[in-house]
Order: structure tokens, then C-alpha cells, then sequence
């Protein structure tokens, strides 16, 4: 299902076969929270700016318009015209982070709506129901992500009743499956490594997950506050203790310069907000660095946000004009912001795949953080 | 210039020919207030949908990003990368409806930015050389729209005002073609009609700027209050007093079936902002009158907008993901039904003017109208 077709020092060029396509990998999954990328970008957008993967939030969906409702209408691929891979997360991170009142307990956690406030109940049972209605290529683990300021000895007790809720987890999961009426009855189980910042609680629970034979792997939990140092130190740590054969994906990173280290490390999937929330601020990546498009100096700038960048935006639209539309308040500002942001990022992946295909992924890296440091002009 | 080609009763099927192109009319502009369509509509998305003119606010333009800076970025055509025709308003229409304090003298408008406050003076002269700064295809005269319910001794006396104003936007114009410097130097002034709802001062009105022999008139200061009734009246009282080869526009009108009315009357070329706004509000136009998108009875409605509909909208998306966008608040709920809305009426132009080719414009207006009153379903 992985087939690693080289290997460029611990940075791996991958395909991963999936009952809706193949994944070139390293890949960038291009996050679309409510069934759609936020910026004002559809799914025929996405195939333009060369994404592989959507990602979609099943918390978000759950609360609205409802999984009931995306099944009802032939799953997220239909609902949102969109035939490559899907990938939705369990749900558990949102619950988390944006959801009201939250208990936690062993069959799962009691919460209210951040929408309507009604309350709603989710265990990995529930999780894997959800995801399994939207019918997403690959749903993940529903898992505690516990607060980075927590004690040691909690996180300890959480990783662990994550583990048995990923048995749960894939139990149900391959109940589903063979189920008549489930819509993509090859759904794929990622399991997700938690324990914060403590090295020895994050390799011990990735050998208790990595026993439990699942397509492919993720870590979560960074990205949350702690240093890049601690998030690299990390990576390196759990990696050697997940399965080699299965794809490593670092859950809502990041920056350019983090995925580069991270591919570095072994690191095959990736997936942040950055680019759209970046974009529709008026941030925008380049090869030099990123560009605040509400600065006065780009008032009469007449170039693309990057010369030679092959992207919709470049092609057709100045930094002036992409600046007046955000000083006017005009959505198509940050629509032509975001779209040349992923596609930014979708462009990378591509380069950093063909760098590991020579064999100089190490020559890339170096030129292109060189490049992000210089800054423009 | 314009070229009658058929008419059919008083509607005509015309070809306007400009220094962007040739424009068939009848033909609705698409009114991109601040360069851009609002709901994140592009220049590249224009042509998609159809659309022959783009119409640009003038006033909006001034006070930002300022025609000096479109000027020096080679006009609007090249600002916002849209190489068809570009109508541009006088700016007279928003200095009466946004801007403050604003004081009318013989010289012309004294008036506070509605954007930042500050005091700026627009006269015929100010607003030509803001036009040709823009160098839009053809531009609008600088007219007062009086508030309709001033009293008739005042209409007539500004209407004389607006004549007066009317011959010294013709001689700037001239002027300013003949600059070296001048972008468009065939830039085009079109006369705008006023007079409120008094006929009698409509057609003196109207008289008095046919003689100024310019090659395009405008009728203005309707669809702002009076009945439908009213604006069929003053069109058939004036259209006869008009140029018979010049192209008749009449200014921010309107339903789908006011256009089919005034095409009916003799009017040529129309602008209306209700497709764009209607479509932010989730309001959308078909052949069995406009849907409210936000509706509970859209939740599982796989149906495109339209059935047979050809727009990028109704060949990939369904009114239950477009309601959902629109219920999540997402921009692209917003944009879809805003690119739908001017394809439907950029494709009911072009069915009018097949119709008047064809000599059979009554029966396809009756049929249509049938349509629109019977409602869904």
C-alpha cells in the first residue's frame, strides 16, 4: 500500500495507493475545514494548484451540516466534487480546543456545541461512525490531545487510554467497512502517537500503536506551543519506533522551513493552516520569503507576488492590484492570496519530492531555507 | 459605431464597436465596483461566465487605491487584467447617495470621502480626467441625480446644470484625448438623461443633449424609488427623443424582467448590482424565478441550481453543498451563487439577443416572463 521509491538519507520519496488514487509523497494535504477551503477556494480550484489530498474537519461536519447529511447526499467525495483523496481527521482536536463544557471519560467525552451549544457525546465508536458517513479516504484515530502545560503524570494516564481507544478505533473501523450500506467500505485507519513533550512517554506509546499494525502513522500533539528544536527533537525520537513500511504524517505543520526538517526526519504527510490563514491576511509565501501585500510599498508594484511562479495568481494579477483588493476589503483579494499560497506549498512538495528522486535533498534544503532567510530584494 | 443589425418592434439587436472590442447588445455590464466583481469574482472568471463589459464605480476608484495610482499602472484594463470593454460611472451617482457634506455649486461638487473624511471637489472636468487616468471604454458623464423626492422647480433647474455640465464634459474629454500622455486616447463619453419622474422635463432634457451629438446616452436617475410603471413611462416618453443610431443605456436597472421590458422600449445597454448582491445573500436566479439557497428544503437537494444549466456552478456543485457553504459562512458558498447569478443574466442577454435576430423577441419575452412568475416546481 506504501511503496517507498527511494530513500534520500531518512527523507523518503513515496507513492501511497488508495481506493481513490495514488499519493506522491512527501505531500501537503490542503486543509478544507468545513468541506471547503476557506478563502473562497472549490474543489476545481484545488486540482488547478496542484493538490493531491483535502483535508476535512470531522468535528465541523458532525455539528454542520451533519455526517447524516453528507451520507445522505453520497459522501464528502460527491458532496464537495472532489474524486482524489480525502483525509478527515477524528474529530478529537477540535473537541479539545473549540468545544464548551468537555468531560473526558474512559467511554468518551461528553461536550457541547461550539455552534449551538447542544450537547453531544463522542468516543472512538462515535468518531469512526462520523467519519465513516463522510466516507473519507482515510479517517484518523480518535485520541486525547492533552494540554501542553499538563502534568507528566497526566499525560502518561492520556496516552494510554488513547492506545485503547485506537483498538476501539480499529475494531469499529473494520466493522464498518463491511458493512453493506457503508459508502467507501476500504476506508484506511491512521493511528496518532501522543505524550506532549516527554521523549520516553512518546516512544512508548508509539511501540503500544505500532503493534497494532495500522496503514500508516501519525504524530500529534505538537505544534501547540512547544520550540521547533523540541518539535525536530521529537520527530527523531518516535520515528525509529513506528513502522518503516507505513507513511509518517506530523498533524497541523507548518511553516515552509518546518516541513523541510520535518521531511528530513522521515516525515511523508503533512497538513497546515498557514497558507489559507496566511493568504487571507494578505501573507504570502515566495522563494524569498513572505510578503505582507498591505504594505505601502507594494501600492505601485506591478510584478506577481513571485516572478516565474507558474500559479493562476502569477499568471494574471500584480502585487498592486492583490493589495488594493485587501486595502478595499474585496474577498477576491484573499481568494487570489490563498490560492497562490497552496499553491506555493503544493509546488514545494513537488520540488522536495524530485530533490529526494536525485538523491539532493540536502543541496535543496540548504538553498531553499537560504533563499526563505535572504528575504526579498 | 454602433451598427443596428435587426430590430424587432423597438428592440434592437445591435454591435457597438470600441478601441476593446465590439460589444453585442442588448448587453448587461457586470459591475465590479472597486475593479473586482464582489463575492471574489476575477477578471479570468469574467470571461467564463460570459460577460462582454465590465463596469467599474469611478468615485470608488478616486478615493482607492486613487486614479493616479491606476494611471501609473497602466489604466484599468491592465490594473485588473481584462482586456474587453470597461464602462466607467461619472462618480456623480455615489458623491449624492455615500459621500457627506456635500454642497453643490454651479463649478460643480464639494464632498467628504466616505472611506477617510477628507474634503475633495468633483466637477465635469475633475471627473473626466479621473476617468481617462482610469482610461476605462467609454465614459459617463458628470451628472447630479437629484433626490426624487425634490420638488420640480428643482429638478428642472438642475437638470440645466447637468446640460451645462454635459458640454464641458465633452469639451475635457476632447481635450484629454488629444493629451500625449492620455492611455485611451478614443476614450468615449456617453450623455445621461435626468429630469426625476416628470416627463416633460425628461424629454426637454433629452433634446438638449442629442444636440451635443455624442456616441452613447444614458438614462439615469430611475429604479431609486418610483414604480416599474413609472421607469416604463419615462423610458417610452424619452427613447424617442434620443438619437435613433446611438445606444440607449439605461443605469442600474435591474430584475430579469425590467431588463426584458426596457429591451422591449429600445434599451441597449443595462448594469444592476442585484445578480452580485443577490448572490452574497444566497439568492439565486433560474428560469422558474430565484431561490432562496439558505432554505431548510435545499438541505438534501443534490440538484444543481439550474438543471440543465451550463455555468462552472451547476456543472460541479449542488444547492445542498452550496446551502451548506452558505450556512457555515464559508466565501465560497458566496462566490458560487454570485458567479452563477451573472452567467444566468450574461446568458439571458445573449438569448435576447438571438431572439431579436430572429424577429421573435415578443414570444421568447412572454415565455420567459411565464417563467419566472411560476415559480419552482
Amino acid at each position: 500500500m506504501f511503496k517507498i521509491l527511494n530513500k534520500d538519507g531518512n527523507a523518503k520519496r513515496g507513492e501511497f495507493h488508495t481506493v481513490h488514487g495514488v499519493i506522491q509523497t512527501p505531500v501537503f494535504m490542503n486543509v478544507g475545514t468545513a468541506a471547503a477551503i476557506k478563502g473562497a477556494v472549490s474543489s476545481v480550484d484545488l486540482k488547478e494548484i496542484g493538490c493531491q489530498v483535502e483535508l476535512s474537519n470531522t468535528y465541523h461536519l458532525h455539528v454542520r451540516p451533519g455526517d447524516d447529511v453528507v451520507k445522505e447526499l453520497g459522501g464528502l467525495h460527491k458532496f464537495m466534487n472532489w474524486d482524489r483523496p480525502i483525509l478527515t481527521d477524528s474529530g478529537g482536536f477540535q473537541v479539545f480546543s473549540l468545544a464548551e463544557l468537555r468531560k473526558i471519560k474512559e467511554e468518551g467525552v461528553h461536550f457541547h456545541s461550539h455552534v449551538d451549544g447542544r450537547k453531544i457525546f463522542m468516543g472512538p465508536e462515535e468518531s469512526m461512525q462520523i467519519q465513516s458517513n463522510l466516507a473519507s479516504t482515510i479517517a484518523m484515530a480518535f485520541d486525547e490531545c492533552p494540554s501542553s502545560v499538563a502534568e507528566k503524570s497526566y499525560i502518561r494516564e492520556s496516552v494510554n487510554r488513547t492506545t485503547r481507544w485506537l483498538e476501539r478505533c480499529k475494531k469499529e473501523m473494520a466493522r464498518l467497512n463491511s458493512l453493506d450500506d457503508t459508502i467507501n467500505k476500504e476506508q484506511l485507519l491512521f493511528g496518532i502517537n501522543q505524550g506532549g513533550v516527554y521523549d520516553d512517554i512518546r516512544i512508548e506509546h508509539a511501540k503500544q500503536i505500532a503493534d497494532l499494525d495500522l496503514p500508516g502513522y501519525a504524530i500529534g500533539g505538537l505544534a501547540v506551543g512547544e520550540t521547533h528544536e523540541e518539535m525536530y527533537r521529537i520527530i527523531e525520537a518516535v520515528e525509529p519506533h513506528l513502522p518503516k513500511d507505513k507513511p509518517l504524517y506530523l498533524m497541523g505543520v507548518g511553516t515552509p522551513a518546518n516541513i523541510l526538517e520535518a521531511v528530513e526526519r522521515g516525515v511523508d504527510f503533512f497538513d497546515c493552516v498557514y497558507p489559507s490563514r496566511n493568504g487571507r491576511h494578505g501573507h504570502v509565501y515566495t522563494n524569498n520569503g513572505k510578503l505582507n501585500l498591505m504594505n505601502e510599498k507594494f501600492k505601485l508594484d506591478d510584478r506577481p507576488i513571485e516572478e516565474g511562479c507558474q500559479c493562476p495568481v502569477c499568471r494574471d494579477y500584480s502585487r498592486a492590484y492583490i493589495r488594493h483588493l485587501l486595502k478595499a476589503k474585496e474577498m477576491l483579494g484573499m481568494r487570489l492570496c490563498v490560492l497562490h499560497n497552496l499553491y506555493f506549498y503544493n509546488k514545494m512538495m513537488e520540488e522536495i519530492r524530485d530533490a529526494i528522486e536525485n538523491n539532493n535533498f540536502q543541496e535543496y534544503k540548504k538553498n531553499k531555507l537560504a533563499g526563505f532567510e535572504a528575504g526579498e530584494e
